[in-house]
Formats: C-alpha cells, sequence, structure tokens
C-alpha cells in the first residue's frame, strides 16, 4: 500500500506534504526508488511522464497534477488501469487571471500605450467599451467555462465553441465543425482552451484564422500542438492577426533559435497561465486514491479515446 | 428654456444627440453661442472651465460631464447654484477595467516576461495567487467600491481606506489618519482614486510611501495633484517602491522633457482610464435637468466645501 510520486521532482515536497496533512497515515515512495513494483497502489505523475509504468502491476489509478493529460496519454501504464486528472478551483483560478489580463490588455491596448511612452508620446487613445469587443473561446470545459463567465460578468460579448453542444449562462454557444466559421466571424480576440487530440491538433491553422475579422488578436492558452506555426507567421504577416499571445509551444522551453523570439507581434509566455500547486489539489487526489481502492469511478476520469 | 453646453466640442454631437433621444423637445445651445443669457437655465460643463459663468443668473444647475469636478470649483459660477458631477455606470466600469487590468498586470509579472522576451528568456516564474497579493485602495467612493468589489471576486484580499468610514463586502475597512499606515502595512499594490481637495493634495507622499513594505506598486488613478512628484521618484530609487502606474499628472498633457517619460519604474497612460461618453449619461443629465428645474435636489451633487 504505497503511493507512487512520479511527478515534478520539485514539487514533491509540496505535493506529498499537502496529502500527508490530509491522511497522515499514508506510505509514498518517490521515482524512482519504488522499491517492491508491486506494493504500489497509486501513481501521482505530472508533466511528463517519467517512463513504463506498466510494471506497476498493482497501481489502482494514476493521477495527474495538470489538467492537460495528452503527453500522458502516449506512455505505457499497466493493462485498463484509469487515469485522473486535475480540475481544482486554483488552477481554474490561475487560467482565468491569465486570460482575464489579456483580453483587458488587447480592450485597454497595452501594447498601443507601452509603444507610445517609449516614444514620449501622449496618445490619448479613444476609450474602448467591452460591450463592443465579442471574445471567443474555443473549448467550453471547466477552464473555459470559467473564463467565459468572468468576461461575461466584466461586460464582454463571450461566444463559445466546443465540439458537442455544451450551455454556459450568459455566453452565445455554438458546436461542431458546421458551427466554427458563425462563432469566429465578429470575434476582436480568439482565446484556444481546448484539449490536445488528434482531431485538434494544429486546428490554429489558416483555415480557422481566414473565419477571424481582419486584425483579430490570437491567445493560445491551450497547447502547442493546436498551432500551426506556419499559418500564424502567415497570419501575421498577412495582417489578418493583429497580434499573439502565446503561452504553450511545440517545444518547450521555446529554443532560442525559433522565430517566435524575434516577433514584436508575438507575446511570449512561458507556459505560465496555470500551474496546478499543491495544497489546492490534495483533497482531490485523496478523494480519488480513496476511489481507487475501493473500486469507485475517480472524479474528472481521462477518457483515453477523446484524449482528455 | 434653453440647455448651454460648455462641455468639450468634439463632444457636444454625442450628448446633445443623446439627449435629445430621451427627449426631443428641448433646446440647446453651445458654447460660446448662446444668445441670450438669461435663458439659458441649465449648463452642462467638462474636463475644463469654459468661462465665467457667472453671467447665466437664471442658471438653475451646473452638471458636468466628468467624475472629478476639482478643476471646475476655482471656476465663476452664479451665486448659490447647486453643481452635479458624474458618476454612470459607463464610468465605473471603465475605471474598474483598468485597476483590474494593472492589479493583474503585476500580479501576473507583465513587465518581468516581457523583459525576458525582449532577451528570448524562458522565465518560469513562481506562480503567485491573488489570495497572496494585498491590494489597498485610497478613497471608497463608486469607482473605489466597483474596483474593491470586484478585485474581491477575483480573490484578491482588497482594503480599502476613506476619511470617513465606510463599509464595502468583503474589503477591509479603514478611515481617517489614525487608520492609514495600519492599512497600507501590508499591501503589495496600492491604488488612489481619491477625490482631489487640499487635504489630499500631494497625499502620495514619502511619509505614506514609508508606510508601505519594501516593493509596492503604486497605481494612482485619482489626480495629478495627489503624487509628490519628487517623493515618488525618491520611492523608486530607493527601492521603497518597485514602479508606478501613473494616469494623472499635475500637468496634462506630461510635457516632452518631464522626467517620468524617461523612467522605467513609471508606466505612463495618458488618462485613459476611464471617460464619461454620450450615451451612458444622458439619462442621469436628464433627470437632474428635471430636478433644477422642479427645485429637487440634485442627483450626485458636489460639495464645494468637500471639494468634490
Amino acid at each position: 500500500m504505497t503511493i507512487l510520486y512520479a511527478a515534478d521532482p520539485e514539487d514533491a515536497e509540496g505535493w506529498i506534504g499537502s496529502i500527508r496533512a490530509l491522511d497522515p497515515q499514508l506510505t509514498f515512495a518517490t521515482w524512482p526508488d519504488w522499491g517492491d513494483p508491486d506494493a504500489i497502489d497509486f501513481i501521482i505523475v505530472g508533466g511528463r511522464m517519467p517512463g513504463d509504468l506498466s510494471i506497476f502491476q498493482n497501481a489502482k489509478a494514476i493521477q495527474s497534477t495538470w489538467a492537460g493529460v495528452n503527453h500522458l496519454l502516449k506512455g505505457k501504464f499497466p493493462p485498463g488501469v484509469p487515469i485522473a486528472r486535475m480540475v481544482d478551483q486554483g488552477l481554474s483560478a490561475n487560467m482565468v487571471e491569465y486570460l482575464v489580463y489579456w483580453v483587458l490588455d488587447a480592450l485597454r491596448q497595452g501594447r498601443e500605450l507601452r509603444a507610445a511612452q517609449r516614444e514620449a508620446k501622449w496618445l490619448e487613445l479613444p476609450l474602448r467599451w467591452a460591450r463592443n469587443f465579442p471574445v471567443g473561446i474555443l473549448g467550453l470545459g471547466t477552464l473555459g467555462a470559467a473564463t467565459a463567465a468572468k468576461l461575461v460578468e466584466l461586460g464582454f460579448p463571450v461566444r463559445g465553441w466546443s465540439r458537442t453542444a455544451k450551455s454556459v449562462a450568459g455566453v452565445e454557444s455554438f458546436h461542431g465543425a458546421d458551427q466554427l466559421h458563425d462563432f469566429l466571424a465578429p470575434l476582436k480576440l480568439l482565446i484556444c482552451l481546448l484539449p490536445l487530440t488528434p482531431e485538434t491538433e494544429g486546428v490554429l491553422d489558416a483555415k480557422l484564422f481566414a473565419g477571424l475579422p481582419e486584425g483579430a488578436i490570437l491567445v493560445n492558452a491551450g497547447r502547442g500542438g493546436h498551432t500551426n506555426e506556419a499559418d500564424l507567421i502567415a497570419a501575421l504577416d498577412s495582417g489578418k492577426l493583429a497580434y499573439a499571445v502565446l503561452d504553450v509551444f511545440r517545444e518547450e522551453p521555446l529554443p532560442l533559435d525559433h522565430v517566435f523570439w524575434r516577433r514584436k507581434d508575438i507575446v511570449i509566455t512561458p507556459h505560465v497561465a496555470s500551474i496546478t500547486r499543491a495544497g489546492t489539489g490534495a483533497a482531490d487526489i485523496l478523494e480519488n486514491y480513496r476511489r481507487a481502492l475501493a473500486g469507485e469511478p475517480l472524479l474528472n476520469p481521462v477518457d483515453p479515446q477523446r484524449g482528455y
């Protein structure tokens, strides 16, 4: 009866301490010092696969400390073991903050004001109203719905798109490939919060950008794999997109020689939009441990078929 | 029975059109073509005094299209005429947006990320939590209370200070000179939204900064007259303040040779936090016109003794 902690080593103390604070009786091992693999009944994983997990034949569940788990699904697990991801309040609050920040930066023209200050220019930009600044969110999961709700409160017209029909109060909802272009047509700013799946890989491409109005703004807080990088550069060069804010990249850290670093119309944030931290998710993990041992369905289960 | 429009000429069409849309019977004159001064029974003023208004002996009220009216109080009015200022939803929403934007920029370290990008540096800053980032608001009027409420919703601990005791849900409130230092002690970020009065002139000075923790951030969206400029520079130089965001200045536009332009630790926004626009305030103006003619107390009256 040992929980194997195989997530990010620098967070080990925080996570294990937070879970132990809730149940001091638990036994932990940390990767790669697991001792007898057959004693491991629960595995906590993080942002990367630590290695082959299929040797832990008695593991009853895999719990990720991350919300996005597509990187895990290529890994090796004991056959049929259920996987859960992290969907906690803290994670959602961070993402909402990050996205509200960049939407307000766009509305209040932070970039233009910073440029004006560099030239000591008193630039009295006409005040723009949130109500005339439609924001679209690709992906209406936990994070998308929470972000939409906050933007609605701030007076923005918010549109949401998801694979299947979803309803969020105050949000004009669209779904499926057929409605994607209607969804995009009036947007001043598009946020990507989709899960990364074979269907959504490279979804931020020339075809999608073509559906946006001239001069729209893109914020990708989903996954780097959503971005078709060549198409993004072309859309920026043509003026179709005014600029892009990217928190996620196909390779992270973004390589030093990557063209994105040198573009004034790409804002790079180093995958900092949201990170689950020990303390906020410990209770969910403990509950899933209990459920795993009891053979009950996990909180926030991952469907390997869907990919999230 | 004529309303004299003596506010900003470029807004004349908007304001007059918006008010006429609500009551097409009204007669307007625009400064300086007022015809018979005795026919003027109501005067709309804006960001500056257009001239001596004391010749309009039959004016029943003066209505400002601005929230801050200290610049008007030095002007000449018919004796005893009541003055009202603008406190409308749109104005409040703009100010809330502006301040939430700069609080999120501070929390999410937009400045550090922009500096890192200029050096192509992947800077994984530790994520900071709103709940560990106390924000203080000097001034708990309409704008201060609305801003406080939004910051509370976003999870920030919010403290408010006002001249006399006020209560805002979820906000730790302080009042009077005696409680100012208790109010300041834990703040990561201080917002000034005070009215400008003889008592608050130069309130952002060395004595106040001394009450803040090392490395605090200042946002002045009140009036330029609140800032003791020499003390601000000294507080930035000593590291007492990390940086300041200023929307208001003693002289506007900020003169080209002003030292503020050249400081990396001062963010200049050209008095754009909030401007009342025609359309959102027309109903309040019309209501005050009705009240003025009926001899009833005005909405949002200005107390010349207090100065706001």
